[in-house]
């Protein structure tokens, strides 16, 4: 791809509506996507490819993670990114080789040593934030540059940087209240950088232990996902593409920006996104666009709020056509059927709209892509088509 | 392939119409295929599989080349044939391991040293004939073996038979007027066979400078698509196939020779192709069929006299069936649609008819290949297909 890739001066747009798949409840029934009224889709789906993509591998249920690597082009099953990376990068944290980072739960410990409560009562945005300065401003490891940062109410990500360390270690949540918290091990017990990561890793707990001890509920820290930062090849490399990314949950800016994407600033709600897409569309040639509501509808095994959700993206629809990108993929990077309240890992409903498609259906819908030009396919394969599409790739060979 | 494969007496034609795959012009319309009468066509995908071959990866257009060894079942990405070899093959030069061949292009010289005309005035197929001669009997270099052969108009091929070369070479062809051609570089500095081979081509080319000088406008060669003679798997070996190829342009035969495909004599146009394939029916069991003016219908963007060529295929395919070959395939080496005056990334259509097919519609077009039996693949499998369906691959496993 890195050979036949060319700059020129078309543009692409992806469109990812997370968890977008969907499943009937009944076997007669509609999924969310076909049960929704979508004018716009289905306008569009009448000049477009469509297809069915498959996110890692049949019958694998992908989470965030590997279901955005493969719509980016990665192969998900190679390049594995540890969820506290996406934590690091999603809030801002610029991550190198040496950067080790693992996601942090406020929790609390009973006097016998027990976890009994693994979110700290939920506290809120304003405790997290002062708990994490806390932590920053008392904890020092020899020999290491520790930060830790914010996400979420009882949420944070702590980022470890430090010469010769990896992150094949295992987390500390034992995964229910009762039980006392694990320490941090090396996967394989003779490999001197886990040794040496775990050693970090458990030293900070200590120490967190002792600076948190009168914070009750908040009293400790349970670190899981551990993970270095992956050196993936970056857009600009790869396809020569100036991408960005408007996405409003840290954990798809991180994605976005572990691919070398730069984050546009959008605005309030899906339409917010959109007025970043309108605002920035004249200095990229790629836009990822990530839009979270419909799988969180589909977590919940909310049918209606996902057709709802689906019939908001759709009514916006007219606003990103009207910039006329080049190629425009809508897609999701998983199934979310209400049905399951679960990811999942049907195909991804995946319409391509450009100057040379086929078209087969006036329908977006599952089962009008099952019956699309472009068949069932692994996620992988978008980014070239949409080069493809795009008009950005050579030919290959004479 | 190899350990299943076995001799029979089944038959396998595989007849390729050039850049058969196509587009609409208009989203509502109809591809050049689907817009053709092909009554005979249709009636045999009645008794087919169908579906869309992927020729190379998603959104990547292929060459000739990698067109057609992925219709041979090679692998496009890994066996990478240079031009040069593919023209020195088509005119039918032997070449063996030690062969380095390029395409050679007769072109204007000036006085200043700059290229003026990158064909020399189009010099008909008689002149280049003649200055082809020249070489030949004037050409010497030391150790190495040079066949120089006339291809057609401006346009010739030589080879060095020589060891230890090495096809790793930058063109001499400036590619613009107005620019002295370039010395022949290796790709690697440091690499002796690719040194060696560099210092063969630029002696031939001061040696045709001084061959040439009173020859204005042909006065000077441009060399490019320098390539080793690729030791690909034969058909023989591979399939246990005695293959046989009706190809009337050299680049496709010279790809059938590359597979060890026999060439056969082919008569005058598409209906000479289909003589050919009578009167050899009874002395092979595969036989590939090229038909170029698909192809050069698209490029010239002219949808109706590609309807008209695939047309003209179509009243022929009797003469195909009535031989009753047990598995014949009808498809393309990628896609030329007239819309876009160019080979394209697009799925093409295939159609396999046998005794043992699965039909699902009874037209050959690009939107009933969608919904086909085979969906969309990729075109390497395509002789496994045609090895099953003629009964000649044993059971794998017990």
């Amino acid at each position: 791809m890195r050979e036949l890739s060319v700059k020129t001066d078309s543009k692409i747009v992806l469109l990812v509506l997370d968890g977008l798949g969907g499943l009937p409840f009944q076997p007669g029934g509609e999924t969310e996507l076909e049960a929704a009224s979508t004018p716009n889709l289905d306008r569009l789906a009448e000049k477009s490819d469509l297809g069915l993509s498959r996110p890692v591998a049949a019958g694998v249920t992908p989470g965030s993670g590997p279901g955005h690597l493969g719509l980016f082009g990665y192969d998900p099953v190679e390049y594995l990114v540890g969820r506290g990376v996406l934590s690091a990068l999603g809030v801002g944290l610029e991550m190198t080789k040496n950067d080790l980072a693992a996601r942090i739960n406020f929790a609390t410990l009973d006097p016998s040593g027990e976890i009994s409560d693994r979110r700290a009562g939920r506290i809120g945005s304003d405790e997290g934030s002062r708990l994490v300065d806390l932590l920053n401003e008392n904890l020092s490891i020899d020999g290491v540059e520790t930060t830790v940062r914010h996400e979420k109410e009882y949420r944070a990500v702590v980022v470890f940087r430090a010469e010769g360390t990896s992150g094949s270690l295992s987390d500390t949540d034992p995964q229910k209240t009762g039980l006392a918290p694990l320490p941090v091990e090396p996967q394989d017990s003779s490999n001197g950088s886990q040794k040496k990561g775990a050693a970090i890793a458990n030293e900070f707990v200590r120490q967190a232990n002792e600076i948190l001890a009168d914070q009750h509920p908040a009293n400790t820290v349970l670190l899981r996902g551990f993970g270095m930062h992956p050196a993936l090849p970056l857009f600009e490399e790869t396809y020569r593409l100036n991408a960005a990314a408007i996405a409003s949950y840290p954990m798809y800016k991180g994605l976005a920006r572990l691919a070398g994407m730069e984050l546009l600033q959008e605005g309030r709600g899906i339409s917010g996104e959109i007025d970043a897409l309108e605002q920035n569309f004249a200095g990229h040639d790629f836009f990822f666009i990530h839009i979270k509501p419909t799988d969180a509808a589909g977590e919940d095994g909310d049918f209606d709020r996902k057709v709802s959700v689906i019939e908001e993206v759709d009514a916006l629809i007219p606003r990103i056509t009207s910039l006329e990108p080049d190629a425009l993929a809508i897609t999701g990077d998983h199934g979310t059927p209400a049905k399951m309240k679960a990811h999942s890992w049907h195909g991804v409903p995946f319409l391509l709209a450009s100057d040379y498609t086929l078209p087969t259906s006036s329908k977006f819908g599952e089962r009008s892509c099952a019956g699309g030009s472009l068949g069932t396919f692994p996620a992988q394969e978008i980014m070239g088509l949409l080069m493809g599409n795009a008009l950005k790739l050579n030919k290959f060979g004479a």
